[in-house]
Order: C-alpha cells, then structure tokens, then sequence
C-alpha cells in the first residue's frame, strides 16, 4: 500500500491502528470458510463513526476498494479482504451507545459481539433473539452483512427482523440514517436491503436493535425416528397443527452417531433420524404443546420420545447438536457446510438426494439442520490430502445447491453468498432481476469499491447491460476504466 | 392524448379496455382523500402481465408519465392521475392465480379486493390478516403500494410482513421477480422497498401473500378511563406486561359521543376516552390474558370493564369504533383524516398537544385510532363554506404532524405519503438520506416516468445533486430535458 495512503489513515485512526506488517495482515486473509485467502495492502482499526467516514473518503477519492469486517466468521468468503485494497477492521467498534428497556430497543456499534447484546440486557427480561451458532464470537455488524439466522429463527425470524435501524457510510462516504425507533417510515425503505447486502452499499457504523422478552417457560422434546422421511413428515405435521416452536432442529444417523461419539449426549445411537423440538411461551401453552409435539411424533413414528423440562436438560439435549462441526472435524481432516434452503414439505425428497448424491460421490454427508425452516445444512466430508477430494467435495457441495434450487428452494439459508457462491445466483435469478440489483449497486456504489467482486457473479461496470460485453461509453471516452 | 398513443393503447388491450370520454375519465380523477382532482390523459383497463408490459414500454418509449391505480381508496392522494398521462386501472387484474395451503400461501393478481383473499380461504383455518379500514373495497395492489396497515397490525404486522414476493414491471417495461415462496433469497432484497413504494418504482403485477392461522379463541376487553392519559398509561403498562394483544383501539370523549349517536354502540358516553383491547390465541391463553388486561386496566383506573366473548358482543364493540368516519360526517361538512405514528411512551403528551392545537385553531379534533402501535388518526372538522376553515384545518392537520415528528415520529402510520405529505419529508430526512433515496428511483426511473411527483418533495432530475438548483449536464448537452 502506497505510503501516502497509509500515513493518511494513520492521520485518521492514529498510529497504532493501522497495520501493515505481513504477520499482522495475516490474521485478516480469510473467513470461517476458511476456502479463499488474499492479503490486504493495509488494515486500518478505526473507533467512531467520523473515523469510518474519513476511511471511506479517501478510499472513495483514490478508488481503493475497501471491504469491513467483524470477527470474521463468515461461512460464504464475505469477509475476503481485496488484494491491495483496506481492510476495515471494526472489532474496536464495540460499545453499546443506548439501551431502553421500556421500548425494547438498544443501540450498538457494529463490532458488538452477539451474545453481548443478551448479556447487557440480562436482568431486564429481555434478550437479542437472533443466535447463530457462533454468537459467542461473531459480531452484530457482521450479523447485519450477511443477514444472520440461528436455530431459533424459526419463531423469531432473521436478523432483519430485528433491525430497527442502521447509520450507513456510503461507498461516497456520505452517513444517512435507515429506519429507526418508529415502526413505520415514509419513503423508500432501504433497511431491508441493506441488511443482507454483505457490505457492498456501504459501512455499518451504527444500528438500533429490537429486544424481546424472555419466555416465561421453555420445554424442549426429543424424538428419535426410523428415518429422516418419517422425522421430515412429523415436523410438517407439528407446523400445519399451528404449533410453532422456538426451533426444530434435525439430525440424521451419521450425526448422531459422530456428535454422540464425540460429547457422550446420550442420543439414542440406532435412530435414523432426531428431532429436537424447543417449544417456549407461557406456561400453561408451552405444557399444552409439548403434549402436542410428543402426540404428532408417536403418530409419525416415533420410537423414543424424551421431555426436557429443566435448563439441565435441555442443555444436555442440545450438546450433540451444538457440537456437530467439531464431530465432524474428529472424522474427517476436512469438511464442508454447506447452506440451502427447501420448502418445508420438500425436506424428505432432497435429503434423499442429497444421500444419493453422496453415494456417487463416494464422500460422507452429515445431515444436522434447522428442519422448521427447510434449512438444511449437509456437512461434506473430505480429505484435502487425497488429490482430487477437495474438488470432489466443492462439486458435491454444488450439485446439492442445485438440487435446492429444483426443489424450489435457495441457494443460501443464513450464510450468505460471498465469494463462494455467487457463480450460483444466474441459478436463481433472470438477467432483468440481476440487472435491478446491479442498478441499485451502481447508484450507490458507481466505482464498485465497497466489498467488491462478492456477491455477484460477473461484475459489470456501471452503465453496461446484460449480454456479451460491449465496451462502456464512459470507458471509450476516457471518463473511466473497468475495475 | 395523442390518437396514435390512444391507438396503440387499444391495439394492447382491446377496443373497450381504452376510455377516452371525459365522463368515464372524471371516475379516476381523485382518490379517497378527495383533495386533489387531476384528469389523465386516457385510462387503459389491462387483464394480463404482457398487457401492463406492453402498456409501460409505450409509456418509456414515448416518455408519457403513468399511475397505476386499484380501487382508489386511498388517503394521501397517491393514485392521482397526472395531467395527459396513462391512468392504468388495474381493477381488472382480479384473479386469484394459486392456492397452497398447507404452506400458506396465495399468489393473487393486484386488482384483488383484500377482503377477497380471506373468503377465498374459508374453511382452511387461515386468513390474510393486514386489515385496513378499507378492506371491503381496497386492493391488494393498493395494499402494497401504500404498506397498509390496519387495526390488527399490532400483533399481526404491515403489508410488507405478508408479502412473500412480487411480481414488478419496472419503468422500463422489463418484468422482474422479487422474493418468492423461499424465506431466504440471496442478493439485494428489493422487495421490501417496492412494497410502499406508492408506486414509483414500477408496477406490480402479481403478489404472493403469506396466510396466517385464523386464532382459535378471540376475546375483546372494553374499558372506560377519566382520561387520554390513563387510557394511554394502560397500553403502556399492557405491553410492558408482555401481553401482545391483536388490536388496542382507543377513542377519546368526543369520538365515543359522536359514534354512539351515530350507530348507538352502547358506549359509556361520560367516559373521557376508551379503550378496546382484543386478545386472540389458544383458548387458555386468552382467557389468562383477558383477566390481565382487565387488572392492569382496573389498576390505571378504569371505570368501567366490559368483556366481550362472543362474536357478537365483539361485534358490538366495534361498531362504533368502526362507524367513526361515518359518524364524523354526520356532525361536520368536512373532515380531515390525519395519520401520524409517535412511540407509544409518548401518546398522552401528544394527545394533550393535539387538543391544544384544536383549541388554539377553533376547530373540532376527534381521536380515534390505533394506541397499540402508537398510531394517531385525529379527525380534523371543517366546513369548507366556512371562508378560510379549509385551509385552518390543513394547517392544523400539519401542526399535528410536526408534534408527532418533535415527538420522535413519523408523518405516516399507513396511509402514505403520496402528494399530501411530501413536503414534510425534508422534516424526517436529512439531504443525504433523501438523496440516497433518489438515487434508487433514478436508478430503475431516470425518466420519472411511474407516479411522478409523489411522495419525494423536489423533484430532481436524476444525477442532480441536493442544493441550489444547477444545470445538469446531460440537459446542457441537448440529451435529456426537466421533465
């Protein structure tokens, strides 16, 4: 990086927050993925909004693309740094700024570390329901990039759903204010797009969270099936009864035979197929529904059915659950997750392709997911060492995508695109609608420097329609250049 | 309108799908709000997607603004034509496409009556919940122009909550898909932008509506407080209980009076205002919750408890709620329907400043509205033969406004912006955020070309930068004209 540029930023944030030595920009190659590494040319710890700002002006004024990142546990290459470009590393963004219990709403940094959100509110019954499996860890702006879920999303919604408001630096480096306190804006509401956008409109530098109350009583059932079709139709079943627990998490024989292997949770070893069904609310429903639940499961099947009344217990219950990545890091010197989404009532036909598919493939594929919202989460075994595996295991990882996407289903759940799948969103999407996007990107971001080259698959300069490439008008004439 | 345009317009849709006649174009001149009259240029009554398609690119070809519109209930003066554009009627476009019941769901076309949807579901155990007071004559189109509420949205949620995807035609003619039956779709989630967008983003032609359970038990709390500020204390304390009724409705002494001579509602008339709390749920939910409800309101002093259990006595209960239009125009030539949103905290102070504002005006103000989502709807009396009185009541209309602003509001709850309100815009947004704002609708409408002139305060040609006006470049280069 120019030295110029870095005694800029150094002017900025001061001199012990910008890092240019190689083992310090080591640390920020890569994501939780742990698939795409590139070193930045400088990355720079900026603490208050008017710091990012200035960042972002002079990124904007020299066309230095920039990415921002939290903790950097991404699972979708997001959080990539751009070779030669700034790395803004918000970790140091991490105080809570306002909290009204009355109302339910707190008002964070972005570098705010998940569970800290329920931790400062402990004691209010309150908390910050969106919880991603690395909520100890992964920070709120991050959660916001990539639209974060959680296996409790399915009663509480994603984190979209409890955003109530962002101040966003603009790839110009202008700050404009999305959404609020109030529930109802006039104008266009660009919150939504925001959230999810995986950082290419812009920086994040403050956002207005929703907090929501505590249940008053929560039971968790545990239901062990002969095969995933029979746990697939109980947990339709449980949805179309109008019950909606908190979570319905699926495990297949494979998982719970390694998770089991692993953390001694006392699964029941032979099972085909286990649902953990987490009901919470008032007392006197919550009773009423696990009476349910355990009735639908027997009816489909069920040769085991366990109740969970104490916090013990259910934190023995989900052990196995929680524990399902390092299981898998125990068998196998590498894997995969990967992260698709079906209709519901598709769940049984695609676990059995995705079995399929992993018998022709000859890898191994656990199964250990949020069934509730057809959010299936295949973990793909391999071994990097075996030449060819890994590219077998990214194929496969693949073809299961795809069979997603016949089902009428997506190519992410909660993970986001990023680099790893953004050559499969033409998949989902018609040129028209990708050329929408691209127009809203371009007015906003008309030099691409915001997190480029993620999400999208082909970059286009701003102006350019789809089709095979014609040069730009503005590139003819000299006004500017393809990034 | 030009007789070749008028000619193309009939070869689209067919001989008697054009009206030309200015008795026939009179009928599309205003909307619900009946403040603003323009007459278009001719209306066009397409069936299909390919009609409206065909419709709009005649339009961008040939630079003809156009509003779409359903059935013109609307309360901000948003469906006003523009003077010689295309009125699209989108009445027409009234079938219901598919059905899923068992993932809830319906794809409508948007000339469907909102009330339609729910009948067209009878007997499957679900519903559409957004109910706006207009729901026997509105449309879903309508709906997701305006994001349009209603009283159940305090538990239930806004148009944009139900709305899975849409179906839009851009302004320049080309069809794209946003959302879909998927929870979780990757790149930019526009969706939520379109849907209250009044209708300068495009036309939407189809939307996929989520359908919600009908509850199995409905219960309605009546209770009579002295004043506002009790009434308003006791939603406050309601909420903080963590109760989360469907509808809070509360009605002060003015309005209680006027709908109780109007329709005989048996309402307490001495009560300073009242307040009907319906709770809906399992059935021993309810009934827990009821007794709640009728504690916490004994507890901020009610003086009168009414609980109704049948579909009948809730009937009764609401209809003088229901009758309060009606009733107004019983006891004023005219009336003004404003809608403002203010944190629920903060309604006694606002209602106190609203009948500070009546006072100082000599104008009559009646409060009826949604107190759970902090809602305002003061009903404004005038008599428009009154020299003058018009215009005291606009501008008190306004001044209520800016007090729901000062109290940390917004200028619209469901009503929209439309032309009524679009100079108050500068009041919430600072020149960056309603610039952000004008980037997207130069992105995907440079021409200005889809409702013009609604909702954003100055229009900019596209690429002009906030401030003093200056000449743009593509103008001074003979390439584009103020449109």
């Amino acid at each position: 990086m120019d030295h110029r540029i870095v005694g800029e930023l150094r002017a900025i944030v001061g001199m012990h927050a910008v890092l240019t030595a190689a083992e310090s920009l080591r640390t920020y190659e890569t994501d939780g993925l742990n698939a795409y590494r590139t070193r930045p040319g400088v990355v720079v710890l900026p603490e208050t909004t008017e710091q990012v700002q200035a960042i972002v002006q002079l990124c904007h004024r020299e066309r230095i693309p920039f990415v921002a990142r939290g903790s950097g546990t991404g699972l979708s290459g997001g959080a990539v740094p751009v070779a030669d470009g700034v790395l803004i590393g918000l970790a140091r963004m991490n105080r809570i700024l306002d909290l009204d219990v009355a109302n339910g709403r707190i008002v964070v940094q972005p570098g705010v570390i998940n569970l800290d959100v329920s931790r400062r509110v402990a004691g209010t019954g309150l908390f910050y329901a969106p919880d991603p499996s690395s909520q100890q860890v992964c920070t709120i702006g991050g959660n916001v990039a990539e639209n974060s879920g959680g296996a409790h999303c399915l009663k509480y919604g994603f984190t979209v759903n409890h955003v109530l408001g962002v101040k966003l630096v603009l790839p110009s480096g202008d700050l404009v204010t999305l959404g609020g306190a109030t529930l109802q804006h006039p104008g266009y509401d660009l919150l939504g797009v925001v959230v999810g956008a995986e950082g290419t409109l812009g920086v994040v530098v403050e956002v207005t969270l929703r907090l929501v109350r505590l249940p008053e009583a929560i039971q968790m059932v545990m239901a062990a099936f002969a095969t995933t079709d029979d746990a697939g139709a109980a947990v339709s079943a449980i949805i179309a009864e109008g019950i909606l627990p908190a979570a319905i998490e699926m495990m297949d024989h494979f998982a719970i035979v390694a998770t089991d292997d692993a953390v001694h949770a006392g699964y029941p070893r032979d099972a085909g197929a286990l649902l953990l069904v987490e009901l919470d609310g008032a007392p006197i429903e919550v009773a009423h529904e696990v009476e349910e639940v355990a009735a639908i499961c027997r009816a489909h099947g069920a040769s085991e059915l366990r109740i969970a009344a104490t916090a013990e217990e259910r934190a023995r219950f989900w052990k196995g659950r929680k524990a399902a990545l390092p299981a898998m890091g125990r068998l196998s010197p590498g894997y995969y997750v990967q992260d698709g989404v079906v209709p519901r009532s598709a769940l049984p036909t695609v676990l059995r392709r995705i079995a399929a598919l992993s018998a022709e493939a000859g890898l191994r594929v656990a199964n250990v997911f949020h069934a509730g919202d057809g959010n299936v989460h295949p973990l793909v075994l391999f071994d990097p060492a075996v030449p060819g595996e890994t590219e077998r295991a990214t194929e496969l990882a693949g073809q299961i995508l795809l069979a997603c996407i016949a089902a009428g289903g997506s190519i992410t759940g909660e993970h986001g695109v990023g680099l790893d799948k953004k050559a499969y969103l033409p998949k989902m999407f018609t040129d028209a609608d990708l050329d929408t996007m691209a127009r809203l990107r371009c007015a906003l971001d008309p030099a691409s420097l915001s997190n480029p080259g993620k999400v999208f698959p082909t970059p286009r300069l701003c102006g350019e329609r789809p089709g095979p490439y014609r040069p730009h008008p503005l590139v003819e004439a000299g006004l500017a250049e393809l990034f």
